[in-house]
């Protein structure tokens, strides 16, 4: 097992009642209305399981403490405990056959909620793996990789937590936590000095602004207006590295967007930015392959 | 555009309060405690966009009705209709470029609901395109695509319905509207016979009972039961044809798994078997790519 | 106390959430905005509350795993367990005066939660006890008696339950969960046969398919169309038997319906039908009349 | 069809949104996950269906703004209108055979809808009917049927509600909205006059305060203690003559029960007594026996 | 600190849930779905904090229960228990400096969790306090300060609470717990009387019947019906003490509403009203002010 | 009419979902179980009502979405529409007797709607109204007033939108918006550079990061860390004045906070401070009176 923790294992930042929730309502919808009815009828209600979770391929774990909810909720439902150890923490580096970890309660607990503790763990991890695979190729940059608001619908909280699981870094989570302010706000309001001065005056000053510019014509009229981040749209290496030199020493951050992917990666990041953004790691993510391996007794 | 229409039109399963709160959740997550402040900030109430949403690869569409609730209930909100008018229905093969619906309304309210009904639709098309590559691979056999119960949470019903989009049929819902016994099962329950003699005892006439068999010999027991359907688990198209000219004449349903891929499908239908089950298509259909190219006025 | 415990302890198949949920809500709806305020001006937080629920009358009890939640529920509330003791399991046949549960704890708590465990176990085992009387008059039979839709609203789980308690068997939990072709769905499709294949063309391979049937003609038609289950609508007993001898050795499964009472029910079984659904079992069953006697100390 | 309308039809008390949620939930409840999948299968989508709710029995009419709510809801949700045209009002007093509602809209959603709107009706009309044989038990007498707390867990407002229809009077609708105090409150507050007196301090001014005794010992206490209300528990009629004898002239309201049954009632209401309380009418109603015919097209 | 214990400890009324949810709600919007983003960045997991909740100023302590429902909710949470310790109980008078709770846990959950529970206790030791004053101004008459159901939009349960820990009684909860017939109502029967009688007929006989007045010449109509309460609105000192005067023997409760204030009230008490209704206590009560202290290591 | 329209009318930020549960939570509450049964009882279903909400006093208006929400909502509820018609938008400026709205319709639907209404806007204007007089009482500086995350539980997002209302500029929604670093955090992190450090290590480059500072020191290395703002805790105007010569072409925002009253606030002010932060606005305002006259016809 490799001993490359990326995430530090106390940096869970979801709230748990968000983990909960979710862990419930999939649980919830598993069950549906008469509950894992092949279970109730072959599994006696005294007979114990012991079980691990086990990579079955390499790359990064994430959703652990989802696995454990799943595990713990159905438990405390019953009166009856399952244990849940973890072998190690989220953002660790596996290879197949590596444990994940360990359970022990009733037959009939651990076989019901199996596949929803799976079904989070090896999507987030899938998220987390595609992210370091990123990560990886721009080693030695000062680049960051940071997800989007492509996100599979009611799971964003889960992915923008695997991208940090897997050594990415997080942007807006919604709406409503930043500015970022596009060709359509900018058509619509007349430009870009226009667009930012507006955003300036109707946002508190705890909220961040973020431009995206297509040219650079606009960059030139986004730098004189300031923002916190600017978004260098579709740009190829080349156009990418002439727009960071205009940016140096102004203290704006840039970003990369557009395009991005492993092929594409490692030479956008070579130019000196200092984010590159990709939907991809969030809404194509393959999924990780992780079994549960069962004695029951 | 393709005339293929894989799903007739009104076919659509899912009754609507899964759909509308589905998409509600994630606009309000999307939209936080504070809204779409860009919008806010840089376009005036009484701009008007106009706008459509089109592929930007091959493939087919699933998703529309959610898109439909998406600018729908946003309209609802302020009052204001956001008109959507789909071009196509879902099931539709589509190329590069081909429209799919045409959004009319307050540029505010058609900026703030793009990106939840783009995640919504991108993921499904997504699930639809790589169930309808399956079924195109297998065409000619008497074999089916189905999916499995590995879907990522929450999303359980939208990806079922892709599935069928995408020309494939659909397996259990969630572990209580059929019995599925699998190898923890006999293991505990002793033997397939006294498994299945358990499950039909639980469960109530209107159940089907289908049981998962790795050998022949276990085959050949769990025949002399009469589940409705039996699962060749992992078996090559040779074992495969074996266990199949044992089914023949019984009445039960076959249905192979285990190692499905595009590489592997097309022997695997040859075989005969009924139905052919890969998680693939619902847990790791990559997003297919769809825009939504405004004009504002 | 009578040993017959019809339902064996371990098979309560309910999600433990649909339970808990549905006790919340209703200790919610009768605790109101300001609580037991009868008992909050009466009763001192320290007085404590021994108490057992016994048996008015002779049935089948159903519905202790719902009087456990609400006193486990009210004691979590205040961080103050109340103690509470099955002596008997669901599905047990009590008379008058038999104790089936023993409770301890802050009498405040004991009185507010009492009448909402009784009202959930007193129709419980109303609907428990009209079953087993009609399943005691077909002792001796092969038919199994089966409830139907026809249940209370919101209550559909627990009844379906409490069948089964009373040695009764389950039909469809929901309309999505098996098909069941009525005489409106033959009229519009313009055929049994016409029904059918769309229903077997339309549903997974895991959906059974039951067809109503009104005649001889109609059966004849239906069975050569192998659905799982055929109802036998409203037939006579002689009727029922000429209908039985013609499904005898096709593998379908009988069902009787339609003036199912305790005075037809044991002609209706004699013909060697499989199952007699009813829906009087559920919603016409009178409340069985359970006792909370406390002793406050 | 009789023309005794018994609740005023503009009487109607329950809070819509009660209304709709339970018909919400009792809707999502039957159509699962999957929806109803016989219809979708065997219907098509621009079928329409005319149909009629009809009395198969003899009694009082209660539930049609629940199954109004059933048919709206379900036709918003697809943004087409299923009409539904009371013929009579909530109170009213039918015979085998009168129309009580008259739908017109797409078959697939008035079939969908029909069991929920007939679960609601059948049930609350079963409450009515049980009301109304009760209030013409009484007839000539100046005593009032009210009914209890023991209702259906879920379903109290929709009893409390149904009870009126049938000619009855409401008791309280929980814990909160009156002070009730029983044989325990008493036993552990020391005396009638002490838990009269705790009341008072707790209780608001807008808060009634009834005391229930079995003997003329503690009616005589209660008396002077001047509660609104004292309940009469358990006394035969002539126990109860002598009990109202004492309570003429006192302002004080009477209330009989225990024992209260058809067979009793005549003989408690000819004391003299202001109420009569009964679990029956809510707790063991019948279903009253209504029927929707469709004719699709 | 004072040793003045307005509302017996034992007295809290508000059921548990409708504390956990309020708090519950609190807790999550204000964690947002990333949580406590400073905390979790600069406080490590292992920290622990020792803290007090202590006053700042002179008043009456309200919202224990709640501060203890925010701390104990988010242990649980995370598998970590916070000690909470209340050194006195609701309804205590206190001074500047009075430690009112101590607080032991790890550092990250008591600071994540501050500022919830003092948002409560501030706001209803807020109308506690403003409850307070108005009752200490009225000493030595029989009049009672009551709120209103001007409150805070879903803090109504709380601040009802709240003016009992001050001193203070409650008035109606909502629209369905007692009858107020006021100006608009009187209009449109036509008289006090119809009013009146119509009330009575509707309403349950658990449900007390309060009328406004505004003349003399209205309080005779009124008295005549014999309602359980009058409101006399509006009147001055004078004018209500000849209304009291018709009023005395009557039985019937008198309640004084209208330009209530701490400068106005003792003139109305003194005319010996039973009640006085005052807004300003729920509507306008400043905030009490409470500080947390923490000592991390 | 003052024609100072603060907030301009369009920049409702709040999302409608956010406003229509809160609206609908408090309708709930108020109705309970039994809705206004004083209304009911005693206003006829056909008689209708107009009404006007009239300012009762001078100040700044804000809430018109929440009244119009809970009209529509009751409208919606009964299939008629109660019209509600602004005569000023939110954050105008007016005077007693100003009209602020006109309702029509149903006369029950109105009264049972008017208080919560009412309850929204007369809070809502409360702090709309303290924010404007700190707002006056600093014009001519380049100070804004900014509310703070002390407010009423379950009402921060409408305290937020009342203090743009008023003039006023919005700090955090929550603890995960942005990053505010305060004593604690800095004495457990174990200085001010370390804090800050591992905070923009933790936050993605859309959050902005705030430090707290109590001394001259500590500013001098605050902004060698370069937070985006600082934080001026209870320092006077003299000290503060210090503190912002330091902070002078920095590009750092400074917040002046701690003892800001009406009386301290345009000191503060006058010392060129950016930002000055006050809990009093949203935790303290008193309710602005506004009342419903209602003629009913």
């Amino acid at each position: 097992m490799s001993d490359t923790n990326i995430l530090p294992a106390d940096k869970l930042f979801l709230p748990q009642p968000i983990i909960d929730d979710a862990v419930l309502a999939a649980l919830k919808e598993d069950l549906g209305r008469a509950g894992d009815i092949t279970t109730l009828a072959t599994i006696p209600a005294d007979a114990h399981a012991k079980a691990v979770i086990a990579a079955r391929d390499e790359g990064i774990i994430s959703g652990i403490p989802m696995a454990e909810s799943a595990f713990r909720q159905i438990g405390v439902w019953h009166g009856e405990a399952v244990s849940f150890t973890p072998m190690i923490a989220d953002g660790t580096e596996v290879k197949a056959g590596d444990v994940v970890a360990e359970i022990y309660g009733p037959a009939r607990l651990v076989l019901s909620a199996e596949r929803i503790a799976l079904n989070f763990m090896c999507h987030m991890s899938g998220v987390a793996t595609a992210t370091h695979k990123m990560v990886k190729l721009i080693k030695g940059t000062k680049a960051k990789v940071t997800g989007t608001r492509k996100t599979l619908p009611g799971l964003r909280a889960f992915e923008k937590y695997a991208v940090k699981c897997g050594g990415g870094s997080n942007h807006r989570f919604g709406l409503d936590d930043a500015i970022l302010i596009k060709d359509n706000h900018i058509a619509v309001a007349g430009s870009i000095t226009e667009a930012i001065r507006r955003s300036r005056d109707f946002a508190g000053h705890l909220v961040r602004v973020e431009v995206e510019v297509d040219t650079i014509e606009q960059l030139k009229e986004a730098i004189a207006c300031k923002p916190d981040v600017i978004m260098l749209d579709n740009m190829g290496p080349e156009k990418l590295a002439e727009a960071l030199a205009l940016l140096e020493g102004t203290g704006i951050i840039s970003e990369a967007s557009g395009g991005v992917s492993p092929a594409t990666i490692a030479a956008i990041a070579k130019t000196g930015v200092d984010y590159i953004s990709a939907g991809y790691i969030t809404h194509s993510a393959p999924n990780f392959d992780l079994g549960l391996d069962i004695s029951v007794s």
